[in-house]
């Protein structure tokens, strides 16, 4: 017999009975019922209910065993009471009867309980993290990404393309956020770093003729402590290809990404990837108040300016005599109550702004009345227009902000959220996803009036060099984000592929020619030599994990997370270098005052 | 039509003759027959060759382009005429005449050539990696690299084991070798360090509960610069798994390394999984002077030591009475002649060694005689016992080494390489494996007399605790590497779980509890709750894939190497920081003399 194992703990079923057996795993609890010890045997697998009579010639040896030892036993298989089949368990038809015990690791008192549903602080979740992953939970979860890992690799593969791995250890790839660096000790005073993203070496991929490239990548980024995200590194499924329009790489990576919605999705809605919308960011940011809406909440805001202007309620009418305002409305079917129009005016108020104005619409015996002190001000004429552009009807609400759009659109995409929540709109067993597409090139800094790279500085503008030559504000982007239940997933190009276009990119956010090649001169020397059009995109794979497993922690879909001060508790990291360490790399840590 | 293309450059056929069709790709070469201009036009998949005559309303602009421009044709497919088919191109029947150009991208002057067999210095290929990268043999080099990986990826899901990332920033893995380090920011004056493997994490997995892991895993290691490794980092195929015995472990691995091989190995034989031999460290050593030896060569090394005692070569004979002093035979079928002889006595000379004697067996007419001045110092009795023994005869040689075995036998294990080569005895078309096992856990200083472990510190002894309480340079491992062809492929162990085995294994090579915990903290600390008995091992996957690519070099295995110097001069790695970086990583460059 094998020396640990016959079957694993999901293994026996009725067809066993009667077979000697060995099982391994660790004790999940143990009873004492009337002398007879039960022991739920876990492994990877599953669980087997091993028990131990008195007069087993091991008993002495399994009272001692407790919760988390790790164990060997043989025993015999036998049929469980037809009252006591536990129809839960694949196991459940069976109990295994001890004749022999061989204990392979002991524990010492647990930290932390991994049978049970009891909540611990991360810390000495992560502390002690061999103990939290034993949760089933966290097994699940574990499973369940490297599942959905691998599912993205074998889409990949079968849409014909290739993983390549590029260099870790390489030059800064200024991608807007902070790099790690590591000293050289060969290069004394000089310092490699960690990529940021891949985005160079798969733009260098497609100049040196490879196509399709993918990569389930790592990126690095030395950031500032944030609930959700890792302050170290996270995952990208990582793609580009070349010879393509932005719509190819639409048609590429949707059915991968909505493809491992629907198989990991556990039964909730996927919309199918023929039907997700092209949303401009534009028309995102009017109707849903961001970029990255969530289309499960199926309000929509408009613009309903002509109904306010020059009408009895002044601060809007004032508000509308200044150049770029404007007053947005958003719908709220079923929310025409006034407690409820009150509190999402709070919330507005909690956001910062003066306020929500709202007109609701009841029945008061005769009729349908528009309610609201908004409604007396602008009188029942423009009040009934705005009704009907907004399609509302008894028992509706409506909210309206105004002023510039920038002032208010996130606030009133956040009141959106709120709303179709709080009313029950937004569709929870559903995954709703939208392309979201034309990004500005360009923002202006509203304070230094400077104008920098919205996105990132390697897209390919809409109308090539001659469109930067025009006001540099209004130039689009090949540039998009795939948004799904509110969440960025993806985000992606067609890449600025022609030197002459890019100096003139970076020259417009301020960056002279130097500091281009300074900064991008591996990819801009490459672009000289006979440079393919390509694009591509990346996708969050620990946020897409996040959502398929319901969780609202990133660290709950990682096997070691750093905590939030950046810190492996149960590693040690990090920690102080030796003096010889420091020698040889060249280096002094300057005394902290 | 596509933007770009209708159809690759490996698609047209026949079949295609009279359509309109679209093609983009690099100009490969452009030839100029009596004022036709030829261009063979080539992208990721193939080539097609696409003319361009003096009637087409284009050929002022096709006249223009160069080797390596990025270029976009439409044109009309033609039959080739029967004589001009080319058989070896699967677009060899058809070529395009072309009415439409864009120039996707120009080129300027190329520092290498992408068309041709040039040799290049390899500085020049590493700047401009991105045209070395279009070269048909790097192409090739990289898809096989992409695939193997691939296929080591499908192998191991089917044998039921998950990937899962391990941790990059993490704390130093003290593996041997030298960590690279990565500055702290928010903990200023601390490191963390970039895994040398992901060792401790497996097993922590294991720990953890997960039963059977594995990961196409970066690692890192700041090496000095050696013409056969990278500088920096490597790859390996890290497997590790729970409640296993040394056996399922090759019984898990062998048929996943030996399946990559059939897959990849263009044909050449690979030795059947099943066959591959077990040889004990002791064995190998005294076979075939290596502890990853080349069984292509069937040359088998053996002990002669007792027709050499007391004979009349007196070097030999006064050796054998030191301790520990051994005479080792090499036979060299069809190696007898006394030129053959004298170059390996040579051989040996340059190597270090006094030289080697050797007997070589010739028939002159009369029978067979026993050749070289070893076998008239000890006489016919003895040169034919060391025949018999040997199983030579006529045509073939023997050498002979002597002394304390350590002081010869990698210069014995070399002479074999150089005498299965030259003797053209290694069969070059031929993948040969075996597993080495029972390593020895420690091995001694020779100089300072201090024990220390010989491979790494985390294997489990044979015979346990008792074991290592014995003599310590006695006791061997649950260790193992495979070989092929002279390479060690994999390496591994069947780890020690526990930790009162793990702390006294630690005495012995001088580390302290203290020194344990500090270093292996992580590790030691989860043994104590419940450590499940497991192993594993680690394949090279660059060294495979410079195995089935029959390159030499590893650098020409993988996409953007760093030069000897650690260097990616293409990238501009390593840099030097800005102060702002170094301000807020607290550190102080050194200025060197």
């Amino acid at each position: 017999m094998h020396a640990y194992r016959s079957h694993t703990c999901a293994d026996l079923t009725a067809a066993n009975v009667g077979e000697n057996v060995r099982l391994s795993g660790w004790v999940h609890r143990v009873r004492d019922h009337g002398g007879i010890l039960f022991i739920d045997l876990r492994d990877h697998y599953g669980t087997t209910q091993v028990l131990c009579d008195p007069d087993s010639p091991v008993f002495a040896e399994v009272e001692k065993v407790r919760s988390e030892w790790c164990i060997r036993i043989d025993g015999n298989v036998k049929a469980r009471d037809p009252e006591l089949v536990n129809p839960k368990l694949p196991t459940g038809e069976v109990e295994v009867f001890v004749r022999d015990i061989e204990v392979l690791g002991s524990a010492k008192e647990l930290p932390l309980m991994v049978f049970g549903d009891q909540e611990y602080p991360e810390e000495t979740r992560l502390r002690y993290r061999y103990l939290d992953l034993r949760r089933e939970k966290m097994q699940t979860n574990m499973k369940l990404r490297s599942d959905v890992v691998a599912s993205m690799r074998k889409r990949m593969w079968d849409k014909g393309f290739r993983e390549f791995q590029t260099p870790i250890i390489t030059a800064s790839s200024p991608e807007g956020a902070r790099d790690f660096l590591v000293p050289s000790r060969l290069h004394p005073g000089k310092f490699y770093a960690l990529p940021q993203a891949p985005q160079q070496f798969k733009q260098l991929l497609m100049v040196s003729g490879f196509d399709k490239y993918f990569q389930i990548a790592p990126c690095f980024r030395d950031e500032d402590p944030r609930a959700d995200r890792s302050p170290t590194d996270f995952y990208q499924l990582d793609m580009e290809m070349s010879f393509v329009t932005q719509q190819d790489v639409f048609d590429t990576i949707s059915p991968v990404i909505g493809g491992v919605f629907e198989e990991f999705g556990g039964g909730r809605k996927v919309d199918a990837p023929a039907d997700w919308p092209q949303i401009t960011y534009a028309d995102a940011a009017l109707k849903y108040g961001s970029d990255k809406p969530d289309l499960r909440n199926p309000i929509e805001m408009q613009v309903v300016s002509e109904h306010f202007a020059g009408s009895g309620f002044a601060i809007f009418a004032k508000l509308l005599e200044q150049d770029g305002t404007e007053i947005r409305a958003i719908p709220a079917p079923t929310g025409g109550s006034r407690k409820f129009c009150d509190r999402m005016n709070a919330f507005a108020q909690k956001e910062g702004l003066p306020g929500m104005g709202y007109i609701f619409w009841r029945d008061q015996g005769d009729g349908m009345e528009a309610a609201g002190p908004l409604a007396k001000n602008i009188g029942p004429e423009r009040t009934e227009a705005i009704r009907q552009q907004l399609g509302l009807g008894v028992g509706d609400a409506a909210f309206f902000l105004g002023g510039k759009p920038k002032s208010f659109e996130s606030v009133a995409g956040r009141a959106r959220n709120v709303i179709g929540e709080e009313l029950g709109l937004t569709d929870k067993d559903r995954f709703a996803f939208a392309w979201i597409v034309d990004f500005p090139i360009y923002e202006k800094d509203e304070e230094t009036g400077e104008i920098d790279f919205e996105h990132n500085p390697f897209s390919m503008p809409q109308g090539g060099l001659e469109a930067l030559e025009s006001d540099p504000l209004s130039v689009k982007g090949f540039q998009y984000d795939l948004a799904c239940n509110g969440y960025e997933l993806v985000s992606g190009a067609i890449r600025n592929h022609r030197p002459e276009i890019m100096f003139k990119a970076f020259e417009i956010a301020g960056y002279g020619k130097d500091e281009v090649e300074k900064r991008f001169g591996g990819m801009v020397n490459a672009f000289q030599y006979g440079a393919p059009p390509h694009g591509g995109c990346a996708a969050g794979v620990d946020r897409i994990v996040m959502l398929l497993a319901d969780e609202d922690n990133l660290r709950d879909v990682m096997l070691f997370p750093m905590n939030q001060r950046a810190e492996d508790l149960m590693m040690g990291a990090p920690s102080e270098p030796t003096s010889d360490q420091l020698m040889e790399l060249s280096l002094r840590v300057i005394p902290q005052e």
